[in-house]
């Protein structure tokens, strides 16, 4: 298979088609960003790697840096975490407070943001320094030094988290919060304001292609059953209300956050990372999408 | 890998655990069941077929017919038919009407009874006889004539409808039923009441694990790509609100019916069918489920 | 309290303002309505009566007899009534199945349609002719044989209550329905169908204002308890989602229904009727909220 | 009509019969209240008073306070207050995220705590010193010095708020909360910490009675108007998710608390303060309800 040459084709239609979809307005260092930004970066499991486009330019991976997050708590508390955040696809608007009444507080799935909230309550249970050792995990599973929160960003978004307050506030009604919910706050939004390049995302989540060993080292990360497992939960969870739609349309377990990325993994295979910043109704990166499709058909390609 | 060995010890282990769950009792034909039945039938694509326990005796597959029902209006209508039916999980039990009035009369997914009641609806647009299409269709896909409704089954669940010609009167409502709703119902109840056994089943859904095309003839049922895209819905949606549960555990495309019996798929490699009537309380075969966590567990094999 | 100069002039200052909102327009009889049609009128405990404009035509009464069908009801099964109906608000729409399902198949109020449903399956249980025998309590309590039913109507109806038919089979689901869907609903229909005009109206509805008796002849339709309990029902529950704003403004029991009319009542004082087609966005007639709630304003007179 | 008789025969018959119910036990100062107090108090507009039992003992009244601060804010602001909150019953829990997420963070009304933290937010816009001027407002009305805060009970509700603190964020992401939410619900519990007695409540709310007017100074706290849309409000909303019942059984606009006080009042004629501390499932006094359903029964006076 000539990944490149289709990576090459793919993207070149795509650029050429409308750019369509919009940028989210309520974070400002994410509202002004060039709308026309678009890269890939492919890396398969022999480290063969390559891009195109703006695939070297850091953006704000948002929502992506969950699957870092849980990874991290997964590997460390096993499956009593699941006591807290369930498994489920949540069939509602990925912030919406419906479903966690009619759960008693039990988020449907870490995924969605009340989910990410209790696995950062988790995360100050369990680190001394959250902020400092899962930017240390990180780094690590990226082999990269140079990744960073954005202050900037992560103030932003404490200013504007009303909602994930109220959600915090509310799980924290039920007892499925432990810490002052400005705390867990605190953290999640750091959390959103990491920052990375495509090529630094298909590079850090082949552990995830490779059941949990970093392919580079060998470095075993998360246990092979917890890697399929989070794989797994990418498949029915990972992009919100339009789950089904990614599973149906591209095939890959995958994650996309609301600065417009999208990583996708082709398990025993490669790590694929795009960005595009317009995102569609759904709240997933419209030409992230459209190119996602558009590969795993010409490539034939997918865990189905 | 030994299939036939690990089935046979993952079946002798479960039939020594306590066997749990509860049969339902709305339908007197499947109330009556022996509950301590169970059987187990593997194909793989070189038709290499085996079984354990109960694997040839006949069951109500209930609801597993659904996924042959999608299959040919799917083939008959191509991507049209998703404007009738989403491909979304419900994150809901499986007779909701709630999300049914949020999506104005939409289905969440073809699995669920209110989206099986409009693929039921076509077929009745789409076929003279549908009944016999359908059961001809089946059989052909089987390569086994011996295939039949059970009229006394239909007719329990025929009487004991009422929720589902709520929801058929609710979606004609919206304009998302063309029939008539006792029309539809008489189907639908037809369908559920398919009989079958572990073996037939195995058989039958090699289709799905090779891209559309029956190994035995190389016949195409079903375009590769309209097959992958039924694994993809059967992975989000084969479970009711047990779907994220079932990718996570196991970790392969599969439906269940509430006649205890579970059918699930590793593309490109084999079909298997479970059948024990016990149901767990999210309605799917308790040991059925118990015997494919273990099995793929022991195989180390899923698509993730 | 000069009741008839008050009347006159509010009518003629809401004639001269615009007449806002929309005439329904799934049933055909109603739809082809003039919309210009506006009647008043009133009825005193000593009966002295008198209408302004239209209020001698009769017009379809629809949900406002629903009122007439729950004392009918009321008063032969007393309090045990209220096992299958509540006697809450709503807060939802008023053909939501949301709150239906939450309830187990008891409806809210039986004001809603499900409630409604609910009255006119206990009228197929406890009446042998329910329709004439509900027709002949209705021309009792008006003193009046010239009221009918329009078959037009009810069979416009009938082929447009595929939403009904969705309750009604939903509510069947929970056992709370015991004759047949089709029955109950062509009962139902055809209590919607009953045709009456302003003067008929605040005639018949005096039994309410004067603690279950009628004034004329001193006849107990109902008992003193139950006439004021179904006012409390009617000041909470008469106005769908619009009864907070009802009482707020208004201050007076009442019913409403979609072909324009509403009903209000002063306890120990009046009965009014006022009809005007045209629908504010709850389906309450605009020009009839307008003219009660300047009606009562002028006056100073409401429960409250 | 001899009230005193009637209250004395219906306060010994109500006192000899099981008391029922449960004291709520999230305040550990309501919790350890005496089970078995039991206190009524009447005022006509005579200013004719008496009481029975602990008609003079203070207790919490918690939400009864909402009537208070309704009050002053409805004044000072007129109509466009209700830009703010809507009128109209919740029908759901009273503590319930899910309607203010369908309405956009507008509370149903003024009584569910949503829309009291709302009338909170508006009271800090309003006033420099909202505490202070809030407590000399209810002093005004009951022209009594005695009433305070309680700042332990104040504090434990705090401590106890995240579920307040929940729905303040939220409507706060709506943009109807301007303030710091921890300012807000700093307010909210000590408006639910004042502590009154029968007496003092009875005699305070008889502007309600009243057309906004205290009977002994004639000062106009609240214009007719408003003292007739206020009641309006307590008939539909009162009561929480029994606001229908209490409509039903009583048919007197009130309003309960959950430290065990319930108020009601009969416009031109009297106000009725009850007090005893076990709630029924929907959390309003069960020997409250009890007493007051029985005293309408016996007087055969309602607003109906």
């Amino acid at each position: 298979m000539n990944y490149q040459q289709i990576i090459r084709n793919v993207y070149s239609d795509i650029l050429q088609k409308e750019n369509k979809g919009k940028v989210p307005d309520y974070i400002p260092e994410i509202a002004c960003i060039d709308e026309s930004k678009f890269g890939v970066n492919f890396t398969d499991l022999d480290l063969n790697t390559f891009g195109c486009g703006d695939f070297e330019e850091k953006f704000s991976i948002q929502s992506i840096s969950k699957v870092f997050a849980l990874s991290f708590v997964y590997e460390k508390l096993g499956e009593k975490l699941w006591e807290r955040v369930d498994v489920e696809p949540s069939g509602n608007a990925f912030n919406s407070l419906i479903q966690l009444e009619a759960d008693h507080g039990i988020p449907r799935n870490p995924f969605i943001n009340a989910g990410a909230l209790v696995i950062c309550d988790i995360l100050l249970e369990i680190s001394e320094n959250p902020k400092e050792e899962l930017l240390h995990f990180i780094r690590d599973l990226s082999e990269d030094h140079q990744i960073f929160f954005n202050e900037k960003v992560a103030s932003s978004e404490m200013e504007n988290s009303f909602r994930n307050a109220a959600m915090c506030n509310f799980m924290k009604s039920f007892g499925n919060i432990k810490n002052q919910p400005d705390a867990v706050i605190e953290l999640y939004c750091h959390l959103c304001s990491i920052e990375m390049t495509c090529k630094q995302l298909s590079n850090s989540f082949l552990y995830l292609a490779n059941g949990g060993k970093k392919p580079s080292s060998n470095k075993q990360f998360l246990s092979y059953s917890k890697a399929k497992r989070i794989n797994a939960i990418l498949l029915t969870c990972g992009f919100y209300d339009e789950s089904g739609e990614f599973s149906f349309l591209v095939g890959l377990p995958g994650k996309s956050g609301v600065g417009g990325g999208i990583v996708a993994i082709l398990p025993q295979k490669y790590c694929i990372a795009v960005w595009s910043p317009r995102l569609n109704e759904k709240g997933n990166s419209y030409r992230g999408m459209k190119f996602l499709e558009e590969f795993t058909t010409q490539t034939g390609e997918s865990i189905f």
